[in-house]
């Protein structure tokens, strides 16, 4: 499979490292609108680099940089485009995939009917399976739906609350805030992951609300999830630790907040320190009444590159879902429960 | 009614300014245990100053400033004290308070049992009339319990989940974090909270959870309510809007963080700044079956010091609950409703 990643910024450079990593694909090569520092480190990786504007071609050559021609050279020569271009831009490139007969992969900040799924690899593999567009799920969404859908699955939820506290922005951002304010979400309550989350997994009844706070790593969820039946706290344990892509953090390892996450995402020497696996703190595992209670963290920038690699095989019907996130676990070092 | 305030910190100086503009109420004096700015800022607003330990009266000399006595002395000569020490402390100045014949007020960081009652104006007065130890409840029970309360004399609660976003520290402390991280409240879950709104809210089901984040003003709480009976979202904002000491933010005002109400607290020229309301976004206000969810904002300084007000005057007999919340409301300037 030939891949081709329109976009190098924060979603899109990883998204590339991962197909390097993967036996089964080809990294035809990645664009970039301009020739800044993300050019100087894809050319420095090797990656053929081409141009988003055909008339930037020769800004790229200015600095030394060595393009292989424009977005159109590049779709004509691939399978499949993985779309990292800023939300709502996507969409704006969907007929272009067509039109050279190329499948395209969007990233959850498009609106879900740029798709004709929202994936969640553990979720809903098969659905995506020969599909021409598949958009991969947000981050939050992710998150969510990984560890509902296996609580779901093992326990039976009757319905979801989740309280969302978001990052403010990503660890390279330096222009906008919060600094020292927590925003709550006032646009719409329910906020919008309840409508995602129902795309990939449409029968869960979940109530989502939000505020964003003044930090750059790791989105964290409150979760109150009503269970069907009592359920006690080990039973719940065994289920979230039995979740993929699920990390079960033991007390004792003192992992306590987003910066210990991400400090052990440094020391597993990963590039970008990225944890691909949605975070459980084990100690705020709890079970009230039929309710299950846990708190889940999710790095923004890391946890759907998994599913993008899982999508592309869906969308050529190369391997069973199983398989797929086999595969791309093992290629990526994915954790499975605990550490 | 002669009031000590016993610490001269975060809690304490707002007491006592509180009391000084209260007609029926004199300052005795406040409590310094050394002889640091705030017992300059004591001095500069004419406010009597005793010494914790008698050892240290000459500390306070050294440096200028006029020491009326030790806390024993100060104790003697009023009839209740407000005690603003640590959390923790108070206990150990129970015995003391009851020697000399006073009454003690107990802040929220102390244990429930270190009095009889556990307080907030509207909910309890009256269970804390003619006691001597009274117990003012922490500052996220009581924004818990003014808005939880109301819903539920109106509407009737079945259960609560309260996801806690909570302020790292206050805004004078350079010591501590978060910074940069999301901290779950791993120790317990269901958090304090739970247990705490139900000493002053008994029959209450209440689930909390908490996160603390890189911010120093205001907690955030995350609502969701399920009531007995479908309710649209007019009629959840009325009776929001008639939950006393709460101030339903307008949308159109983009009051939309907290430090944007913050800043509405330094326009009005509260002294500190202070927000003692439970402020809603009444924008996050919004229903969904039987479940009503809103977002409501704490400003974790401020918030207690009406209910201590409240809470002096009951455990004298003085006035009934309604007539000691209407003096403590005007002469602190605290908004009904709307701003």
């Amino acid at each position: 499979m030939r891949v081709a990643v329109n976009g190098y910024g924060t979603i899109g450079k990883r998204v590339a490292d991962a197909v390097l990593q993967q036996k089964d694909m080809d990294l035809a090569g990645v664009t970039k609108t301009r020739p800044d520092f993300g050019a100087k480190v894809a050319e420095s990786r090797r990656i053929p680099m081409y141009s988003v504007f055909p008339d930037r071609i020769n800004d790229f050559e200015k600095r030394g940089l060595s393009i292989q021609g424009c977005l159109g050279d590049l779709i004509s020569k691939t399978d499949v485009v993985v779309d990292c271009t800023p939300a709502g831009v996507g969409r704006t490139y969907r007929e272009s995939y067509a039109r050279h007969g190329s499948k395209g992969i969007f990233q959850g900040g498009e609106e879900a009917d740029v798709a004709e799924v929202t994936f969640v690899a553990q979720c809903n593999y098969e659905s995506a399976v020969g599909k021409r567009f598949v958009r991969v799920a947000s981050c939050n969404t992710t998150g969510l739906c990984r560890t509902l859908s296996t609580v779901d699955r093992s326990l039976g939820i009757g319905e979801v609350h989740a309280s969302l506290v978001r990052r403010a922005v990503d660890p390279f951002d330096s222009t906008r805030g919060p600094i020292d304010a927590i925003v709550p979400s006032c646009s719409s309550v329910p906020t919008h992951h309840s409508k995602d989350v129902r795309e990939v997994l449409p029968h869960l009844r979940i109530l989502t609300m939000a505020v964003t706070v003044p930090t750059k790593i790791m989105h964290v969820h409150m979760i109150a999830a009503r269970l069907s039946r009592e359920v006690s706290q080990d039973e719940a344990i065994d289920v979230l630790e039995a979740t993929p892509r699920t990390l079960v953090l033991d007390g004792r390892d003192r992992l306590e907040s987003t910066s210990k996450v991400m400090e052990l995402g440094r020391d597993l020497g990963r590039r970008r320190n990225d944890m691909w696996e949605t975070v459980v703190w084990e100690d705020t595992i709890t079970t009230s009444d039929h309710w299950l209670c846990w708190t889940q963290g999710v790095h923004q920038e890391a946890i759907v590159i998994p599913e993008v690699i899982d999508a592309i095989r869906a969308v050529f019907d190369s391997v069973d879902a199983e398989t797929s996130m086999n595969m791309t676990d093992r290629a990526l070092g994915i954790f499975q429960s605990r550490f």
